[in-house]
């Protein structure tokens, strides 16, 4: 296979769970996105024998490794030496480099500790990447098998030497390699994943060679097309956005958003663009969708208030939902959210409201409204929906499905009402 | 090597980085947590010779293999049918299985898609683990040469499956596994990583056979303690339980909780305990601060409400913030902070109020206040704290950090105020 890596993470506090190897995922992206592809990764702890094997077992297989971690100064960084003895090289001191990592600590105002001596200790014949963020160089070693290349564990030391010179290195080791991989993205929502993969079979099969991934969230389904480098740009541009368009044509009813927008971006740029205001009313998602929508910079151009009315007595007496109203159908009914909706835009004068009630669980539920139940209404000038789901999963997934619902339901109010 | 399992985890998603591997530290941490040690994790992409080497190759290295993802129910979804061959199974329909998925789809009001009977296909003599949060079943394989378990991936499934059956069913493979890793953690806001090192320096270094491990995160510093199971348990626990103690007490001013207790619990416990309500009122926190609140079952028992007054004009309608207020100190402000507190306490009749008003970015700052200028008002009865912070980050952590330091300022008058 031409252009493929594979990536070796070394340190046992990834294997124990202590840290979340989040590396992995930025190099996949970055690799990918320079038409080098991330076939594999290994995940061994600091023991000597595991990263010769998973470091030989993958030169071995794909002839170009990237390790990350272990290049540290203390007794448990064994990443070099074990590497070095894969390809046969002494370590031998680099007076320039022991230059640099002294004058690291010297800036802080400290004499370098003896152990980081190591740190410039490098396999004969290494190409040396320096670090603009710390004190454990890159490293790449080749021979007829192919590279391996050592960085160190820290995120943004990854991040600084990949994109300072190592991307560049490794570029130039695969000449042939393909175009970057490109994405569209069409996301879903409120339509279960087999449901959807039935109703474009047909789209899907005639893709080929673009691929299209499922990729299922508590808010939905995003169907994922890719283009893998193997055909000119202009042409995986346009069989991306053909297909984009087939798949989003077919799921209209479901669909909310594409690419890198999400459900809040939608809805936000409907109202900037219309300039209406905002505002909610939130029991169940208790601040979820005021959270969702305050995450984004720019929401004070159309949020003008949430009120999160988690107690009935709040309902009342900041909404005004009618205590006949909680009595006769319970604050977890239709009739509530249409109050509640009605309540927070007469407190607000915004033109569009959200309210959301209903059991988040895990306690609540009852036979008639089992844990789940959510009544969502979605306000819009004159005209209101308001809707009932059955939401399936932890407390925590049934809220940000009835938040994505409640937005999906004005999103369909705003487009409806498109001028 | 004991006790020891390797995790395979499928998904071209994962390789691309589209998806982080949150699965792997969370099974790394349960498994440890029950003395079995991930010695290895693998990940590949969906590809049939790909998932059957890394399996076959960890089956035989160690015999004991957790595989996560590619039991959907889509052709890109090969984990069951290449780790059946591998044991030189058939796969089988399971007819209970197939009830259960169909009555999945069911209890939603929807028919089961053709697609979904392959998720009730099971390899011929396979222990099956159901799956109470989705289709997926879990599976295990046996054979001389050790077992094999697949699990789905999405998280909480992976959770739902290994917590109610899978672990059992593990832990009885391992009679002989070493005592489990125990941890105690003491967590502290309010304190930089390096000032707080400098303070417990003398208990650090007569720690052992303890570690000790700093996780800053952007709500706090969490101190890690760690026992390895190399002494018996009791004494463990006895050490662990000193040790956690002697931080505590040392860094008391910026304790907020221990183990796995957060700041909502912390404020929660003291609210409950006390019979006391609570009310918020959010500007730049935009609803987190009662996201994170009712995130945790219970929160009706103390929180009565919380308003997200967004714009200045929500200020004076919900709160009832003075306008002279607002155009002589500005939104961001004490003077505002301490107005909007007692707004919301008014409009709820609640005993205990929290408000938060400041600049999150990346605009909105200015040379007085800049990006991070949070200010905060706490209120418990009679008592009012105000508070002004200077927060570094990105949007997303100012805001962490405002709800952190605003449940902290409030968590600080319910401990002085401890009857």
């Amino acid at each position: 296979m031409k252009s493929a890596v594979e990536i070796v993470a070394i340190g046992h506090e990834l294997l124990l769970g202590e840290t979340v190897n989040t590396n992995a995922a930025w190099l996949g992206r970055r690799l990918a996105g320079a038409g080098i592809r991330v076939v594999r990764r290994a995940v061994v702890g600091d023991v000597a024998g595991d990263i010769h094997e998973a470091v030989r077992d993958a030169l071995e297989r794909t002839g170009a490794v990237l390790c990350t971690g272990g290049l540290g100064p203390t007794r448990d960084d064994l990443t070099k030496p074990v590497v070095a003895a894969l390809f046969g090289r002494e370590l031998v001191l680099d007076e320039a480099l022991l230059e640099r990592v002294r004058e690291r600590f010297t800036r802080r105002g400290i004499e370098m500790p003896a152990s980081n001596r190591s740190q410039a200790e490098v396999p004969a014949g290494a190409t040396v990447f320096p670090n603009p963020r710390g004190t454990a160089s890159g490293l790449a070693l080749e021979d007829g098998r192919g590279f391996v290349v050592l960085l160190p564990g820290v995120p943004s030391e990854v991040h600084a030497l990949l994109d300072g010179s190592v991307l560049e290195w490794l570029v130039r080791r695969f000449p042939d390699r393909a175009g970057p991989l490109l994405h569209r993205q069409v996301r879903t929502t409120g339509i279960a994943e087999s449901i959807l993969a039935e109703r474009i079979d047909d789209i899907t099969t005639s893709l080929a060679p673009l691929t299209l991934a499922f990729l299922p969230h508590a808010s939905g389904v995003d169907l994922r097309l890719t283009a893998w480098g193997d055909m000119p740009e202009a042409e995986a541009r346009s069989r991306l956005d053909a297909a984009a368009d087939a798949l989003a044509g077919r799921l209209a009813r479901w669909v909310y958003a594409r690419d890198d927008q999400d459900m809040v971006d939608a809805v936000a740029a409907h109202l900037t663009a219309r300039g209406l205001r905002l505002a909610l009313a939130e029991s169940c998602t208790g601040g979820l969708i005021a959270k969702r929508i305050t995450d984004r910079p720019g929401a004070s151009d159309f949020l003008v208030a949430g009120i999160v009315s988690y107690a009935n007595e709040a309902k009342t007496a900041l909404l005004g939902v009618r205590p006949e109203t909680l009595a006769a159908h319970g604050a977890v009914s239709g009739e509530t959210a249409r109050e509640m909706v009605e309540g927070v835009r007469r407190a607000t004068g915004a033109a569009a409201g959200i309210a959301v009630t209903g059991i988040a669980g895990p306690d609540g539920g009852s036979e008639e409204k089992p844990v789940g139940t959510v009544w969502v209404a979605a306000a819009l000038g004159e005209r209101m929906e308001v809707a009932r789901y059955q939401l399936l999963g932890d407390r925590s997934e049934i809220r940000e499905r009835a938040a994505q619902a409640a937005l999906a339901l004005l999103l369909r109010l705003l487009r409806e009402s498109e001028p």
